[in-house]
C-alpha cells in the first residue's frame, strides 16, 4: 500500500472540483455544525455570571436574572449585526472582511490574528473541557488526560478532513440531543415552577444568606461588570457563521442568515431558560464541585434517564465545540492566504474540497497549547474570548461605518466598495445605532476581561496579536517582493540572462554513476571540466589511472585534480566553481553536474556522504549555479 | 559571523591532514586519556567485592583481599594479552582487529558491537556517577541533574572536537592528581600501619560480627563467583590502548605497550592498596552512604587537605572516566566504517584529524541514554561491563589462534594473515595458555554478570548487542550491492544509456522565474515542451494569453495545457512525464527543468508552494528522469 492509498483510505476518495457545490451544507447540518460551540456556552455561561457574584454572598445571586438578560440583548444585537454582515458581505470573511473593507489594512489585520488566536484557543479549551468530563467520570485516567486530548484532537481533525458534508452529519446527532435535553429539561422545570404538575413543586432552597460584605460605588459597579463578563463567553462562535457562508447551500446568504436567526433563539432560550430556574430554585455555585446546569436537572428531573442524557450530552457537546474552530480557522486562513497576509498554501483546497492545510495547521498548534498548558483549560480561560471580543468591536465599528456610507445613497443607487456592492436601504439609521451601541459594549467588555485577566495570562494574547499583525504585514512585504521580481510588465526577452555552453562536473571516483554524469554533461555542453579534490597522492593516482580506461567517454573533457590538504573537501570545490563563474563567465548561467546515489531503500540514504546535498545547499546562494542532479539508482540489497 | 567561523570559533582553525603527525600522543598525555577510565575504577571497584559479601555478614569481609587478589591477576592476564594484541597489530583495533583476523566476521562483528555498547555506558555510566557526587555536595541540585550530565556531555564533545592533543592537555591533570592523592594515602596508610609512624597506630575497628549465613556449598561459590565478578569492573576500560596504537607517537606500538605497562601496574597498586587498607583497617561497606575510598581516606588522614583533594578528584576522574569512551568509540566505529559496516563517513575525520561523526553520534546516543536514565547510574549499572568481558573473551580467544598460527613457523618464517604480519616467536606456548586462561575467565565473569543481572537491565544488552551485528551486516550487504552497481569492471563505454533530446518544463504561470527555465531548455533541447495544469479555464486562459507575449522564446516550444478537476496538480504531471517517458522514449534519460524561488532569507520558503520539492521527491524513483532545478532568487523583503 503506497502512501496515496494509504491516505485515500482514510480520508476517503478525492473529490473533483467541480463537485464543490454538492458539498454545500444544508440548514440542518450548517447550524450543527456552527453552532456547537455558542450553545455549548450553555453549560457554563450562567455558571460564570453566578460565581462572580457569589463573592458577594449567596444573596447576591439573583443579580444573575437582569445580568444574564443584558447578555441576551447583548447576544441578540450581535447577531442582528452579523445578519447584516451576511446580507452585505455575501462571500463571507465576517470580522476581517468588514474590517477591511471599512477601517482598513491594519484593524483588518488586528481583526484576523484576534479571531485565529480565539479560534486556536476554541479547540484547545473544548477539548479540555471534554477531557475533564470524561477524567471527572473516571478518575484513572486523569494522568493520560493530555494523550486523550491528543486523540480527540486527532479524531476531529480526521474528520474535518474527510469533508465538511461528512463531519456536519456525524456532529448533528451530540448538538441536537443536547438541545433537545436541556430544553425538555427547562419545560418540565416552568411547568413544576408554574405548579401545572401540581403533586410536585419545585424544590426551593432557602438558605439564602444576606451579603455579607456590602461593596458599594465602584467597587460594587467593578463587580457587576466582571459578573457581565464573565456571562458574555456565551458569545463565543456567534460570528462562525458569517466567516462560512460559502459553506452554506445556494441561496448561500439567505440561508446564513436564517441559520443565524435560528443559532440565536436557540442558544438565548437556553441561556436565559437555564439561569431563569436556577436563581428561582436558588442554585449556588460551588467551587470545582457539581455544575449549576448539573445541579439544576438533577432537581427537576431527579436522576432519571433526562438527568444522564443531559450530562452525557453535556460533556460530547463541549468537545463538539472545538468543531466550530474547525470550521473558522481554515477559512479565515484561507481569506487572509488569498490577500497574502498567510502563506498562499493556506487557501488551497485538498482533496476533499476542504482547507486541509489550514486544518492541519490548526490541529497542530491547538495540540501545542494543550501540552503546554497539560490539558488544563482552567489555565487557558484568562486567554480566551479575548480575541472575539475585540473582532465584534472592530466588526461593529466598520458596520457602522458601512451603514454611514449607505446613508450617502439616493434610492436605487449602487456603489462598489472594495470588496462588495452596496444600495441605499431603509432603516440605516437604527441600524447603525445598533452597530455602534454594540461597538461600545463589547469594546468594554474586551478591556474588562484584558484587565482583569491581564496577569492570569491574558498577556500572553496581549502578545500574540500584534505579534500576529506584524507578521502577516511581513509576509505580505515578501509576496509583493515576490511579485515585483517575476514580474513581466517592463520585461523583454532581451533582459535574459546568458547560458554559459560549460560543465562542471565533481566527482570523487570514476563509477557507473559518475560516468552517467559525464555523458549527460556531454550531451548539454561541449566545455566539461571533471574536477576532483584529492586529499591524498593515492586519490589522485586512482582517478588518473580509471579515468584513463574510458578514452572514448572522456576525450575532450578537462580533468581537473585539485590537491588539498584537509578533508572538507567542498570548500575547494564550491571555490572552483565560483571562480569559474566570476572569471570567466560573469553574469552568465553556468550548470554543475552532481551524480548522485539513489538508493531504493530510502533509508539507506544514511549511508552515504550527503556531498550532494550539501553542495547544492552551498551553491544556492549563487545566483548564477544551475544544479543537475544525475541520480543512478541502487538496487534493494535484500 | 556565518557558519564557518562559528564553528572554527568553537573548536579552532581546521588541521591540515599532513599535520595528523603532530597531534600524536606523547606517553604522559596518552596515560591521562586512556586511563581515567580503568583508574577511576578504583572509586568503587573493592568497595564492588565487599557489598557482595556483607551479606554473609562483616565477618566475610577478609575475603575480599584474595578476591582482589584474583581480580588483580586478572587484570595483569588481560594487560599481557592486550599487550601481545598491541604488538601484533600495531595498526590498532583491539577485539574487533584480532577477532576479524583470527575468528571470522561474525564474532569480529559481535566484539566490535560488544564494545560498543560498552562505550557508550562508559560515557553515561561515567557523566551520571560525576553527576551524582555533584548532586550529593549541593542537594539542591538534584532536580537538574538531567541537564547537568547533558551540559558534562556537551562540555567533553566540544573538548573532543578541538582535537586529541588539546584534550589529553586538559584532562591529564585530574587523572594525575587522583592517581597521586591516592597513593600517598595509601603510603602514609601502609607506614601507620607497619607502625612506622609510631605514635598514631591505625585505628581498627573490631566489631566485626562473624557470618549471620552459613551458607555452603553452590550457594556459597555463587556468591564468591559474584562478588569476584563485581571486582571485575576494575577491568572496563583496560582495552582502551589497543584500539588507539594510532594515536601514539612514532614508535606508536612501542609507546601504547609501555603506556599499557605502565598503566596496569598503576590501576592495580591502587586497587591493592585501597584492598589491603580496607580490609585490614574492618571497614564496612555502607549502602547510599559514605564510600569505601572516603572512609579510608578520612581515617588515614583525618579530614585534612588530603582528604579534600582525594574527594574532590575522585569526583573530577569518575566524570573524566566518560572521556576514555570518547576516544574509543569514534576510533571503532571508524574500523567498522572502513570495513564497511558503519557508515562510511563514520571513518572519514573532521576540520581537527578527530573522528568527529564518531564523537558527535557518540555524544548523541550517550545523552538519549542519561535522559531514558534520568542520571541515575545505579539504573545503568547491570548493562555496563557485559560488552567489555565478551569483548575480552574473545579477544583472548583471537589471540590463543594467532599463537597456534604462530607455533606453526620456523625460526624466520613470515607469513601475512589478514591484516597483519607474523613471524616465528619464542615462548608462544605459554603465551597461548595464558590467553586461554583468560579467555576462559573473562567468559566465566560474563556468563556471571548476565545471569546475575539479566533481570536488572542485562537483557537490554542481550538484545542490542545482537541487533547492532545484524545491522552491521546489513549495512555491509547495502555498500556490496553498491559497488557491485558502480563497478565499471565489466563496463564498456557502449552500455551507458542514451540521453533523449527532450525536456519537459512544468509550469503554473508564465514570470521571470518560468521565462529563464524555457531559456535554458531551449540551450539544452530542442524538443521542449511546457507543461500546464489547469485546474480551473481561468488558469487556462491566463497562461495562454501571458504565452503569447514571448514570441521569440517561445517559438517551436510546444505549450502542452492539461485541464485537470482535482487540486492535486503533481499527479497528472508526473503521469505526464511518466508517459513521455515510456512511450516516446523507452529506455533514455529524459529531462525535467523545474524553476524554483529561491527567496534570500531561508524562513521565507515556507511561503511557497513546495511543488518543486514534491515534484523531485515524487520523480526521484523514476530512473530515467534528470531534474534540473533553474533557480530563480528573490531579494530580501526588508
Amino acid at each position: 500500500m503506497n502512501i496515496v492509498e494509504i491516505k485515500q483510505t482514510l480520508i476517503g476518495k478525492p473529490f473533483p472540483t467541480s463537485r464543490e457545490i454538492h458539498e454545500r451544507l444544508d440548514k440542518i447540518r450548517a447550524l450543527a455544525i456552527f453552532a456547537s460551540d455558542p450553545i455549548s456556552s450553555n453549560a457554563y455561561a450562567t455558571e460564570a455570571i453566578m460565581s462572580v457574584l457569589i463573592v458577594l454572598g449567596s444573596g447576591a445571586l439573583p443579580m444573575t436574572l437582569p445580568l444574564a438578560t443584558a447578555v441576551a440583548i447583548l447576544v441578540l444585537m450581535v447577531v442582528f449585526s452579523y445578519i447584516q454582515t451576511i446580507l452585505h458581505y455575501p462571500d463571507g470573511g465576517g470580522a476581517y472582511t468588514v474590517a477591511k473593507d471599512n477601517l482598513g489594512k491594519y484593524p483588518s489585520l488586528l481583526a484576523g490574528a484576534a479571531l485565529l488566536t480565539d479560534y486556536v484557543l476554541t479547540v484547545s479549551v473544548s477539548i479540555s473541557a471534554g477531557v475533564r468530563a470524561v477524567t471527572s467520570a473516571v478518575p484513572q485516567l486523569f494522568e493520560y488526560r493530555v494523550i486523550i486530548a491528543l486523540l480527540a484532537i486527532g479524531f476531529i481533525t480526521w474528520i474535518n478532513l474527510r469533508g465538511v458534508r461528512e463531519s456536519g452529519t456525524i456532529f448533528a446527532l451530540p448538538t441536537y440531543a443536547f438541545v433537545g435535553g436541556v430544553m425538555l429539561t427547562i419545560i418540565i422545570g416552568l411547568m413544576r415552577y408554574l405548579g401545572w404538575l401540581g403533586a410536585a413543586p419545585l424544590p426551593v432552597f432557602d438558605e439564602a444568606v444576606p451579603a455579607t460584605t456590602s461593596l458599594a460605588g465602584f467597587a460594587y459597579v467593578w463587580l457587576l461588570l466582571r459578573a457581565f463578563a464573565g456571562g458574555c463567553t456565551a458569545l463565543t462562535g456567534i460570528e462562525a457563521i458569517s466567516n462560512g457562508v460559502k459553506a452554506f447551500q445556494p441561496p448561500e446568504a439567505k440561508n446564513a442568515a436564517k441559520t443565524m436567526v435560528v443559532m440565536g433563539i436557540m442558544a438565548m432560550s437556553l441561556f436565559m431558560g437555564i439561569t431563569f430556574l436556577s436563581t428561582h430554585m436558588h442554585l449556588t455555585p460551588i467551587e470545582h464541585g457539581e455544575s449549576i446546569l448539573s445541579q439544576m436537572t438533577r432537581q427537576i428531573s431527579g436522576r432519571s434517564i433526562l438527568y444522564f442524557w443531559v450530562q452525557t450530552f453535556t460533556a460530547l457537546i463541549l468537545f463538539l465545540a472545538a468543531n466550530t474552530g474547525y470550521q473558522d480557522f481554515p477559512r479565515l486562513s484561507s481569506f487572509l492566504a488569498k490577500d497574502g497576509f498567510m502563506p498562499r498554501w493556506m487557501q488551497n483546497r485538498g482533496d476533499r474540497l476542504v482547507y486541509s492545510s489550514g486544518i492541519l495547521v490548526l490541529a497542530a498548534v491547538a495540540s501545542l497549547i494543550v501540552i503546554i498548558f497539560q490539558a488544563n483549560e482552567i489555565a487557558m480561560l484568562p486567554l480566551y474570548a479575548l480575541g472575539v471580543m475585540l473582532s465584534f468591536t472592530l466588526s461593529q465599528i466598520g458596520m457602522s461605518r458601512l451603514m454611514r456610507k449607505i446613508s450617502h445613497l439616493k434610492p436605487g443607487e449602487t456603489v462598489n466598495t472594495s470588496v462588495t456592492t452596496i444600495h441605499y436601504e431603509r432603516g440605516w439609521r437604527w441600524k447603525k445605532t445598533v452597530n455602534i451601541a454594540g461597538a461600545i459594549i463589547t469594546g468594554l467588555v474586551f478591556i474588562i476581561l484584558m484587565a482583569t485577566k491581564f496577569i492570569d495570562g491574558a498577556w500572553i494574547i496581549a502578545l500574540a496579536i500584534p505579534a500576529l499583525v506584524f507578521t502577516f504585514a511581513k509576509i505580505n512585504t515578501h509576496y509583493q517582493v515576490v511579485a515585483q521580481t517575476l514580474s513581466t510588465r517592463d520585461f523583454s526577452e532581451e533582459h535574459l540572462v546568458d547560458v554559459a555552453n560549460v560543465v562542471i562536473i565533481p566527482i570523487a571516483d570514476v563509477h557507473q554513476g559518475t560516468l552517467r554524469a559525464i555523458q549527460y554533461a556531454r550531451r548539454i555542453a561541449t566545455d566539461v571540466r571533471a574536477v576532483c579534490i584529492a586529499t591524498s597522492p593515492e586519490v589522485r593516482e586512482r582517478i588518473e589511472r580509471r579515468w584513463a580506461r574510458f578514452p572514448r567517454l572522456t576525450e575532450g573533457i578537462d580533468l581537473v585534480i585539485i590537491d588539498y590538504d584537509y578533508r572538507d573537501i567542498l570548500t575547494p570545490l564550491v571555490d572552483y566553481i565560483k571562480t569559474v563563474n566570476e572569471k570567466e563567465f560573469p553574469g552568465w548561467l553556468i550548470t554543475v553536474v552532481i551524480p548522485e546515489f539513489i538508493p531504493v531503500e530510502r533509508y539507506a540514504q544514511i549511508l552515504h556522504n550527503q556531498t550532494a546535498n550539501i553542495l547544492r545547499r552551498r551553491l544556492r546562494s549563487t545566483e548564477e549555479v544551475i544544479i543537475i542532479d544525475v541520480p543512478y539508482h541502487i538496487p534493494s540489497s535484500d
